[in-house]
Order: structure tokens, then sequence, then C-alpha cells
């Protein structure tokens, strides 16, 4: 906790007292804290069994339907999203219920019966199999803190939220059955190269996957998701896990795994989502260091000068967050932040530094570095990397800039 | 993934092929796999803003009443719980919405307006300070993940499912203000020796605490749980955490910190939580090393002879999990299990051991080591070290043994 130690040295050196009241000289009864009378409600039987938050929490997912026009992602305009809301996220975690969602063909979701779903695994295998639910339970399992990030995670000057922004991402524990398990006992013929996974869902969600990347450890058959069967909006009751990679990887509903020898061009492959390039795979393909600061962020105000915590969460699909830098200067001079919670690989990292906020104008930054030693890109960075043809294919891990004005208010920087 | 390869090993080695139907010579075709026709719900505006579980998931919290004779740790039956149903966990974070809850007067929660919410913090300090949520939250903070766990977590003969002998415990990861940087911010006295932590509920919930604990770097003044707001069951708003000591010291609704010299014996002080011996802080009231195999547990039954995961959870309020042993034979000799899941301090940590059930009968036994190399005791360890008229004050750790019989259905094995 050298951290916490040295803000502290650093507070009580700064004299630091916030706008807290000090009540000099008078001791205090019981009864003076302002909330002698507070209301109370009584647990129904539902709360009881399963509770829910204050009805004073408004936190919650927001929909973004693209337009006509369609987006580097998608097209068609057919990927609508439920956004996670950063901007009041701490810690690591994302509940369950506020897990972004990236779904194809409107919000509906298949009403699997877990009794009778069935995973098969075929193809190029010695022994074509079908599990139920019950047989993949008996399995080893493995649970790992791990986001997911949708590729169009991809920032735009219009965006007046970190939500809007952002939002495209979440961390949760995963639990499931390591796909090299199932695949070892399936038997994976020698000429075998691909996966072609296969959802359950109207339009099957189909993604063709590298052998070599279903056959990594942290690629799971998932059934659990924060303690807890998958949501189903999220895959109930099984999803594929894919870390590290763009989520549409991490296929949902997941019934069927087929191995084959040739790459399969599916819907989601489509070039506007990946490069069919299987040497990509090993590069390009794996997710980036990526962060954004989510207080203060976009639509905040800070009611006055004095001290702030700006903090945001790190992450990176090549293993964990190494440093993470904050700049209050738009990328003049960068400090580094203080971690302020566990480091998982291939997880969401909450990071912090303490601002004493002087009520001058200033442009917000974070970056970030991964345990390869890669280093976040500027908007300017990405742009001459990722030709605008190109950009579908990659991960728009550029600095998201925060504008914060002489009135407290914050707003995209991206110009 | 030493562990997972050697049991990938070792089904292969075994030839191990499950209940699972081998579908030999036959290429099959999309639409083959049971499920072509899966119905689908649309999501409506609420789940859009905030998801909720499959309406297939039926996993939720009891509720225990004590019958009138009361407890070792409620004499006088106030005490109601809502118990975690361990049995279907999986992984390390519980759910906030299943989140054990001990209430102490009814299933009632103070309905806070965190906007007119306060923490004051006063007594033996050089500047009593009042806190609004804003202002906290300005502090540096810290996430961490942490079990909480009541006393009265007391296995007994008479217990049919591992929620009902074990439930009330959960994982959860907790986001907050260390609570020494209040502390040290308002200028704590010399002479100072405890404080004594106020909620805002009806009975107030008030714990005396040592201030040497409330000065540990993992005592939190937390208002996040998993990642959003505490739940109003736990909190809400805000709510001291001090991790490894039994739950009942982080009060919840926490409104009032007062810095003191002498012990105050508060009603949930009374000698049948804990003892009023300061000394006693620093050795017995940290809670010991525990675990509980949630699979297969009490009430539930193996399907039939053959290859299963033994899975439970491991704790313990010294620190880490540094081995957990699986014993089949009653306690006569031990394996030990695999972890499956980060290993955090004072936490949950998840483990799993595969084995071939051939049919026979079985006591199923698991016991944790921690990090300063504390056994699980025994019942009979247990019972010979806490006599009848102390047990309230121990944490209740012994060994909860399962017993399999030859039909498969699993019982509790406590006498």
């Amino acid at each position: 906790m050298d951290d916490i130690q040295r803000a502290r040295r650093r507070f009580i050196k700064a004299g630091f007292a916030l706008a807290s009241l000090p009540i000099a000289g008078s001791r205090l009864t019981l009864g003076q804290t302002g909330q002698s009378d507070v209301p109370k409600r009584d647990a129904n039987d539902k709360l009881m069994a399963y509770g829910e938050p204050s009805r004073f929490v408004t936190s919650e997912r927001i929909v973004e339907i693209p337009g006509s026009g369609g987006s580097h992602h998608d097209p068609f305009g057919l990927t609508n999203h439920l956004l996670t809301p950063l901007q009041d996220s701490v810690g690591i975690i994302t509940p369950a219920s506020l897990h972004y969602v990236a779904a194809h063909a409107g919000f509906y979701v298949p009403d699997i019966n877990p009794a009778e779903h069935r995973l098969m695994i075929h193809g190029m295998v010695d022994h074509p199999m079908l599990f139920t639910m019950e047989e993949l339970k008996r399995f080893p399992s493995m649970s790992r803190i791990h986001y997911l990030e949708c590729n169009a995670n991809f920032p735009k000057a219009r965006d007046k939220t970190v939500q809007e922004a952002a939002g495209r991402t979440s961390c949760n524990e995963w639990t499931g059955v390591p796909l090299s398990l199932l695949l070892n006992e399936a038997g994976v013929q020698n000429g075998a190269n691909w996966i072609v996974a296969e959802g359950a869902e109207e339009n099957k969600g189909t993604y063709c996957i590298p052998l070599a990347r279903a056959m990594d450890e942290y690629c799971l058959v998932a059934y659990g998701q924060n303690g807890e069967a998958i949501r189903p909006q999220n895959g109930f009751p099984l999803r594929l896990l894919v870390p590290g990679l763009e989520a549409i990887n991490s296929v949902k509903w997941l019934r069927r795994i087929t191995v084959t020898s040739e790459f399969y061009m599916t819907y989601n492959n489509m070039g506007r989502y990946s490069s069919i390039d299987p040497n990509i795979v090993k590069t390009d393909y794996v997710q980036g260091p990526k962060s954004v600061i989510t207080f203060p962020s976009g639509g905040q105000k800070l009611p006055s000068p004095g001290h702030y915590e700006i903090t945001g969460l790190a992450w990176s699909g090549a293993g964990a967050v190494r440093k993470v830098e904050i700049s209050v200067d738009g990328g003049k001079t960068w400090k580094e932040a203080q971690i302020r919670s566990a480091v998982h690989r291939i997880a969401h990292t909450r990071f912090g530094m303490s601002w004493n906020w002087t009520g001058e104008e200033h442009v917000l930054m974070s970056r970030c570095t991964d345990e390869k030693g890669q280093l976040q890109p500027t908007p300017a960075e990405f742009n001459s990397r990722w030709k605008p043809e190109s950009r579908g294919e990659a991960h728009p891990n550029f600095i998201l800039p925060w504008k914060l004005g002489r009135d407290g208010m914050v707003q995209n920087g991206l110009s």
C-alpha cells in the first residue's frame, strides 16, 4: 500500500481539508448526524431471494442504434449496443446486469432451457461429441477475471460521455472448462487449423478462430459469470470466451464447434471485422493497450476547485497492465498513476491519482503500457498507422482526451 | 496452468469419455444440434437498462429465522439471515444480489438518499469532520476482493445443504477510502485506543473496534460493491469494511465514527459476539482457515458413477489460502486439490479436484491451510478447544463432511 501511504503523506503535507466542515470544539451526542430518522423499507420476498440496487441509484446501460449510414465496423447498421456506464464504475468488476451487449439482430435473446442445451464438437476430430450442461460441469473448471471489448468501441468526437465513447467494454469473472480439454477429449486430427464456433441465435453468430488460439489455456467454454450462471444477454447457458481478441470471437449461446483445415469466411469474419490472414492472428489481432479516464469524464462537472481523484480503467489484450500515466496538460507531461485494484492479465485494472484542481482549463489524458511494453497510441499515431479503409480491422485504442473548463464542465477533447 | 495440464493428461490416460455421446463417422450439417428453433425473447426497456438472470435460473437466497431458543450467537433470536446459495456458486465472486445478509431487527433496510447522507468522524481527534458522499469520493480509493462471514456461520447436523450450513459467507470486490486516510485527516489524539462505528439503522448496529485494526491498510470506508454502489441490504451508501474479522465489525449504513480511549460495550459487542479483552483482537479474533465443498454437497445427487469435479471454496481471515486438501474417506487420507481461481488475501478461493466415483459410499471433506500455516480443525478439535460456554466467541471453522451414498445422494456428515 505504498501508493496510499504516499497519498496520505501528500495530503497531510498539503494541509488537505477538502470541503469538509470542521466542527471545532463541539462535543456531539448521538442523533446529531442529520439522519436520526432514516426512513426504512421492508424487503419483500423477491428482494430477500435476490436483491436489487437502491432506488436512488440510476446507473444504467444506454442503447446505441447506429444510423442508416453504418460505421467502420458495421457497414449495414445491423449492430446495436447496450453501453456500460463507465462514468459510474468503481473497481474492476462490471455488474453482470450492466455488462455491455453487442446485438447483431435486434435485442432479442435466445430463451434457452439449459436442460435441453447441447454442445457439439465435431469435424476433424477422432470422436465427435455431444455434451449436456451437466456433463460439461464434470470437467475441471477455471475462473478468471477478464475484460471483453467490442472492436466497435471507437471513440468519436461527437460522443458526449465515456459511456458513449468507450462503453463497449466490461470486465467479469468468467468460469468454464478450458476448450483445450474438450478438444483433446475429441481428439483433434492432423491437418486441423481452425475451429468454427456457432451460437444458437437466429443468425448463429458464427465465428472462425485459429486452432492455436482455441487451444490456448485462457480460452474457456464458459457457463459462469460473476459467480452465477451467464446472463441471457451474454450467452446463457454457454459462451466461448477468447480473452484478448475482439469480443466477437467470444461466441454467445455456444452450441457447436467444428474443427476444420481451412478458414471459413463467416458473416462475422467479413473483412470489416477482421483480416482473413491467419498470420495476423498472432500480431495485430490481439487487442492493444488501452485506458480511459472515467472520472472526471464527459458530462460530469467538478463543483469547485480543490482536491479530486482522477480515476479510470486500463487494459490490454496482450496481458497485464504494467503502468498507467496521466497528463493534465494535453500530453505535454505525464505522471505515473497509482494502481488501485488487483492486476489480472487481460483484465480491467483500476488506476487513480490525487490532483489539486486550481480552477484553470486542462486537457486530461491517460495512457497505458502493458506487460509487453506496448504503449497506448495518440489519436494521431493511431490514424497514421491505420488508414481509413483498414480501420475496421483495428482495435481503436487511441488516447481519449477530456477537456476541463473553468466552469468545471468536462467535454470530449477529440477533434 | 499446470493443474489443468495434469488433469488433461490424467483424463486422456484414463480414456475418460464422460457420459457423452460419440457420433461416430457421421458428418453433420448445420441445424442438427437439436436447437435449430430456439425460442427468443425481446428485451424490454428495463432489461436493456439493467439485465437479469435467465428465467431458468432459480438460484436464490433462503431465509433463516432462528427459533425462539436462539443460538450460540444470538441468544435472543433477533438475528435473521438471508443465506447465499453456495451449492450453485462458481468462481469466487458472489453476485451482489445473492450476498448473504444478517439482519438484527427484521429485514427492513434504511432507505437512504445518498445526497443527504453524512459520515461524521469525531471524539478524540484534532479536527472533527463531516463528509458528504461526494467529498469521500475525492479521496484516493482502493478496490479489493474480500469475503465477509458472520460468526453465526456454524454448521449443524440438522443443516441439509451447504447453503443452510455455511451460507453466511460471501465474497465481493469492495471499493472505498482507507479509513486510515480519514482518521489521519481528522488527527487522532494521543491516548486514543478504540473507534465506535455507528450505522443509520434503527438499532444503529454500533460496534467498537480497536484503533490499530481501524488503521490497518485493509480497513475501508466502502461505497462500492462489485463495481456499483453498495446494495441497500449490504449498507448503501456507506459501509465500514474490516476484512478478516467477523462481519459484524463491518458496520452497515455507516454514519459516525467516534474515536475513544476506552472500549465501549455496545449491544453487538456483548460477550456472545466477541471477547472484550483487547488482547484477543490480535489473536483469536481474526477468523481462521475454513473451507466447504460446494459440489457435491448436501441435497445434491450424482446421477451415476463416473468422473466428477469436486469443488468448493476456501478462505482465511489471516490472509491468503496456501493449500486445500480433499479427503474422500472421512479424513483418513488427504490429497492436495488444485486452485481454480485467482488467490486474493482474505478472500474466497475456488478449489477443485477431478475424481472418479465408482459407486461406493464415501465421506467427502476439505481442509484449508492459510498463509500463516494454520490448518482448519476437525469438529473434534474445534470442540475440544472451544467449550460450549465460549463457542459464541469462536469462528466456527471446523471441517464440514458430506456423506455420499450408493444411490448418489449427498447428506450432511456432522453428528
